[in-house]
């Protein structure tokens, strides 16, 4: 019990550091301050200034909605003079992160579940009946075989099919694009972002935004650089694609707002940053399935009740609003992570120094002698002991 | 070569341990101990206990699926007695991660392609054909105008425009919402997450939840807080907001399904926490374009087979569901990187009290007299060498 | 000011070494650099070459569309003999990371507004009008109740509700699915991720997909596991599930995009790795509400103008297409945090050791004399001097 106590006590009362060699030397002294300053600064500028590391990070979460406006007009043979308003070229009609705008589609009118001729292909022409196996479906086909071969057009024969007829022929994508004049149309992107961490959220429709200039306001690098009110020609054409090209076989453009805050700082330097990019890279020497289509179809019933169908292959561009960023805030626990590994790293100087110091200086004889002191076991021990 | 193995024989049977100065002074070994304690009890309490240092993060990856259920009756002069149900209130019919339901809107009945003068503001109005421009179509206008001036009413005139007839006019949203009886429709919300770094995944359905409890159950924060069937007015309620403000003109509610889990623990403690919270901030005193509401159409045959088309300016609730989280596992790297950083932490100590004996103490020569040995380069190298 | 400079030349001129006391003992040294190997081993071997601690890591911001394929015929004494193609089974028509197929359907046509007798069940089943609450509407009734009790067949009495006539009786699902053909349905799923980071940005159609083989192609794990085409059966199959069952209720399957890289390689070895999960979990012991399906309508207006609707019950599978994944490339930051903590963790060597030399070994008295210099206050200290 006593020994214990006294154990504690030394314990206690006892403050150890290590014995120091000073060595006086101009040459290894200024080599090791320049050491440690190379490591401080390091630290310092490059974790704590530029890497924030005193900083706790969390990633945003976001709620965007994005609404389209602009009325063109077509005139067709086919459809003959129409408009096209926003209800009729956005599909479908709202979506959670992304927009989708038709610029050209193929129509195929009235349809009605019957027996016509397959589109002509490779495997779908026929000399007679034989050619044509029933009841099959291949992936690409619009109907399922009957087996019978029937006349597509005076000079070709095909494979009939049961299918919505007439079937579609999507072998010409129009050009230009059929609601080319979509270059014009805006979308209005409202975000929402919110750092649960921090409890910090915030709006892209900054406060200093009046109804008027949201009302006229269009989107610009330079000069409206806050305006959420997007062209979609100057999307596509800050992504460096042109509008024209894109809209005939469809695409994806990725809208991406980033919210890289640093929330030591007032809350009004936390700003949105619009970019664009291109989501389906067309790299042009290899440009396999390009483009963004998918089909849909209006039902109708005609007086007999039987069912008719509109057939739309609808090519158009898909804005995808991606938000992300990272906010910053000062914690006590990244920043002692990173003094702790700043301080460990201080160490190495005295690892290095010590190397040239004691193998690579002329003096270094000398200097090891005055750094180590050599014990050996018992025996020779004692001997030993005098070289300190 | 001889030498070589001698080299890595001292390198191998010598153990290098600092030599250290044990200085016996209560003052000095307290306050020594008492920083050492200080540097333990955060490295221990603050990084491990609270921050959970040891662990391995890992973030939620999940899917959702959500289910409305509900019907209600309206009575207006212009769309007479109409039920509403799931189908029709719905748009889209399903989504990925949220849903919409539409609480108030302002339909426009039979529409057709055609000529019919704009709505009047201060664009539109005109006193003669000379105030519109043919072929100009505004962001904000129905159509293309023709450039003829006709009369809207009695009273006025306004520009004629080629577009869907007759144009919307959304001046008045009705108010109260039309579909205020949405309030009392439920949510029935099926959430599965899966934390692919451990391979552990769970549902929002738990184990204990039997078809009868769910066919009943409403979640309440207080009495059935597991239960995954949501009421829409409580969820707004919840969020601090009033559901039949919100159902006029629309916006977006946040379900936030929070999934943190200690992996070290049973699985059984791995709980959802749902909270509500209002995504499109309504801030009174800046409240630009607030709510939220789209088009869509649906587009009938007549009998002579020209198209027709029931135009709705759907306002309604958004409801996006954000499942997030993060699951934290016992892990050896993190473990280490911490206990790194805390030993140097540690090391701090000694500079400290250095710093306090060596600069500030009485006793300070005598104490570095003690700690350090001074050398000097050769010359006066003896000379100094006996101060030790 | 004389003074000041001297202190800095001395701060400048010095360096400072701990002492060091070397202990020749084949025991002691081979023990401390065993050690010392073990944690250099770790540091090196695992949180290096296993983790990847030298990299700086991003996660993948993608972008996905979804195109199904196939076409199917049904006979069925309600629809009689029809086709089935994309524009009829998946709805909405597009969405943005997931793909709804329909393979199950329960059709309720030529609904019109009016009154009729409530499906049988315990709620709804009457005696008299007594048995009817005017205008309530359970959350799964399927109208507003007139307070009326009326056949619903000869043998049964039911509540009348307002609402679509007839009202839907899901009560049977069809089994086997209606549309079990969807099993050879396609999905071309394209992907483009992008590492912001590192402004890496790749997409799955790999440089050497030719056009030719994405037309023929089926994913498999074995033989074409690049190929971007999968078909629906053995989407199911891989995540170890029939098909035909799921097709019956629906359900919700994941595809997972895992895009792993060590962009410190060339950028050919970053590739799309493919797993398939089935997200609604289906613990056979706890299934409460399993499956996936929703309900949407078609409109159309009868001569009279009167509005008419089919209602469908769409059973179905979602295909939600998760992309995740890290990418790694060599970053300062996290190596010199590593290193750092490394270093602290070789400290604990000397610690390790040190315990065992100086309160284990039987030579530890001897040992603590050589490390130790013990220093008294004043009074005691010349005499305890001595002991050095």
């Amino acid at each position: 019990m006593a020994g214990c106590c006294a154990a504690l006590a030394a314990f206690l009362f006892e403050y150890d550091t290590p014995r120091i060699v000073l060595i006086r030397s101009r040459k290894v002294g200024l080599m090791n301050r320049a050491v440690q300053l190379l490591i401080l600064a390091y630290v310092i500028g490059w974790v704590f200034v530029w890497q924030k590391g005193y900083q706790e990070m969390d990633s945003v979460v976001s709620s965007v909605t994005a609404k389209a406006k602009g009325v063109t007009t077509t005139n067709t043979s086919k459809l003959g003079f129409r408009i096209w308003d926003v209800a009729d070229y956005v599909i479908p009609a709202q979506e959670e992160n992304s927009l989708f705008i038709m610029t050209n589609m193929i129509v195929t009118m009235n349809q009605t579940q019957g027996l016509c001729p397959e589109i002509p292909d490779k495997s779908t022409v026929c000399e007679s009946d034989a050619d044509c196996t029933t009841g099959s479906a291949g992936t690409h086909s619009n109907g399922v075989a009957t087996g019978r071969c029937v006349p597509f057009n005076e000079t070709m024969n095909t494979c009939e099919v049961a299918a919505w007829c007439p079937v579609e022929d999507d072998a010409q994508v129009p050009t230009p694009a059929f609601l080319k004049a979509a270059e014009n149309f805006t979308l209005l992107i409202k975000n929402n972002i919110w750092y649960p961490k921090f409890n910090f959220s915030k709006r892209n429709i900054l406060p200093n935004i009046t109804t008027a200039y949201l009302k006229t306001c269009i989107y610009d690098t330079k000069t409206d650089p806050f305006c959420p009110v997007f062209q979609l020609g100057k999307i596509v054409e800050n992504a460096g694609h042109s509008f024209q090209d894109m809209a005939v076989e469809g695409g994806i453009m990725g809208i991406q707002i980033k919210w890289d805050c640093n929330l030591d700082r007032a809350a009004s330097h936390c700003l949105p940053r619009y970019s664009f990019r291109r989501l389906d890279t067309r790299d042009v020497d290899h440009n396999v399935s390009p483009g963004y289509n998918f089909r849909f179809a209006k039902y109708y019933n005609d007086l007999t009740g039987a069912e008719h169908r509109t057939l739309i292959k609808a090519y158009g561009i898909r804005f995808d609003i991606v938000v992300f960023g990272k906010a910053g805030k000062f914690d006590i626990i990244p920043t002692m992570i990173n003094i702790g590994s700043g301080l460990a790293l201080l160490g190495v100087t005295t690892v290095l120094c010590d190397v040239i110091v004691l193998y690579c200086m002329k003096k270094r004889y000398y200097y090891r002698e005055k750094k180590y002191k050599y014990v050996e076991d018992y025996e020779q021990g004692l001997g030993s002991d005098r070289d300190q």
